[in-house]
């Protein structure tokens, strides 16, 4: 399906945000609540996802649980598992949940786990074994249900834990629960999917913030991956946007967190 | 209203089981896994409640948190509450909806914040300064949102942590969150409600399981007090079962975990 025909479908379409933050919002209680206040203004149906931040880590040294590496990449044990499951599930996102019913947000905090609405497969141990970390199907989605919820007004706050549906919660990527949320959704919403972060949007130069590219498309995506402006962390952030994209979500917005409600960052479409 | 009055009006009511299960399974996963088997099979419409077990406790000593106490009574500060929100919320609570999921239970972890279901006030600090601990009321549970799950069969899992609507969470005991729950619902359902622990119900003597007492109604309960046959900690579990069924819950039945399908144990009513 061609770009303009998914345009077309989505027409008529109600609108639906799924906005992702980042471990370094979370991490920090005086922007995490300036967020949580534009997030409740943020008009239409809309999902909100979480990343971990540091407080797993410093746990993690607390509890003299060693953090294992392959190539640099965290390998999720069964001891990190229990770690993340109690700070993702637990704190981080109970205390969202509170602070947005503060604010009067009726939210509701979910796991994968929870009403199965983000099953995963546990990632293959070759070439690398990850351990406890699982990969979701946007087909999987339990849609019927995150409607049921967003339609009802009350909405979701998913952490990045998922599970195998065979009794094992899986370590899952935040940037990937939320491109997987959007991407099924899109079926029945006019997606529009939010990546917040610390940073402008994209820029031609990563220490300049004026150099914001303020929109991309597939073509110029390859071309500056070509030039070397897109790097690093960037490069598997847009190739799940262009993704997202060419599986029905209307438009893919990388920006900082600040700007939820301008909208001020890089639309890629 | 009497108890005729509520016996009548709850005979055109569908059923609704509350079970709430203590700590002391929560901590054996092998218990806990059969339980859960049976819970699975218990028909009609269900929520479980789970305590909290020993893994708080290990935790806290492992993280050097000081368990403070007055009179004996354990106090929640501000680090305890962090480390429940993490254990009972986090792992405990995801972990019984993974193993429910795998058995074909579709299941929901819920805390009292999540979609505002069990909203509570903080005990006053006088006499004695719990620090934050809950108590929620019955008029104040989302019975809408509780029933639009269960008739989705969708089956609520709620670990014993509520909020305050003002952003706070708060550590709460988990038999009151199931009275608090059932006594909320029997408004629309014919509410049965479970405390299922690790004797087979109320015992002329404690130390002998034969001496189950099969049924008790207010009045024997009175004298059973008097008699001393009632107490310690079972004289909480039985003044909240009475004034459940003051307030229209159908029946409390107080028995032993794996009896759970049997029904064997003490009926109140």
């Amino acid at each position: 399906m061609g770009t303009k025909d998914v345009n077309i479908q989505n027409r008529d379409k109600e609108k639906l945000s799924i906005v992702k933050i980042g471990g370094n919002i979370v991490d920090n209680p005086e922007e995490l609540d300036k967020f949580l206040t534009d997030f409740n203004k943020l008009e239409g149906l809309k999902i909100l996802i979480h990343g971990g931040g540091k407080v797993a880590s410093k746990m993690s040294e607390q509890l003299g649980i060693e953090t294992k590496k392959v190539d640099g990449r965290r390998i999720t044990d069964a001891e990190t598992l229990k770690l993340v499951t109690m700070v993702y599930a637990g704190l981080i996102n109970k205390n969202i949940v509170a602070s947005l019913q503060k604010l009067g947000c009726n939210s509701i905090g979910l796991s994968g786990a929870d009403a199965n609405t983000i099953p995963s497969v546990r990632r293959s141990p070759k070439p690398v074994d990850f351990g406890f970390v699982g990969d979701p199907d946007p087909k999987k989605v339990n849609k019927s249900f995150i409607s049921l919820l967003v339609e009802n007004d009350i909405i979701p706050v998913f952490c990045a834990i998922t599970h195998d549906g065979d009794g094992t919660l899986l370590n899952t990527n935040a940037d990937t629960i939320a491109y997987t949320v959007a991407t099924a959704l899109s079926e029945k919403y006019k997606t529009v999917l939010y990546y917040c972060f610390e940073k402008e949007g994209v820029l031609m130069d990563v220490n300049d913030p004026v150099s914001l590219i303020e929109r991309i498309n597939l073509e110029e995506y390859d071309k500056l991956i070509q030039q070397g402006v897109i790097a690093d962390g960037m490069i598997p952030k847009l190739y799940n946007s262009f993704n997202a994209i060419s599986q029905g979500v209307s438009e893919v917005k990388i920006l900082h967190a600040k700007n939820l409600l301008t909208g001020r960052g890089t639309v890629l479409n």
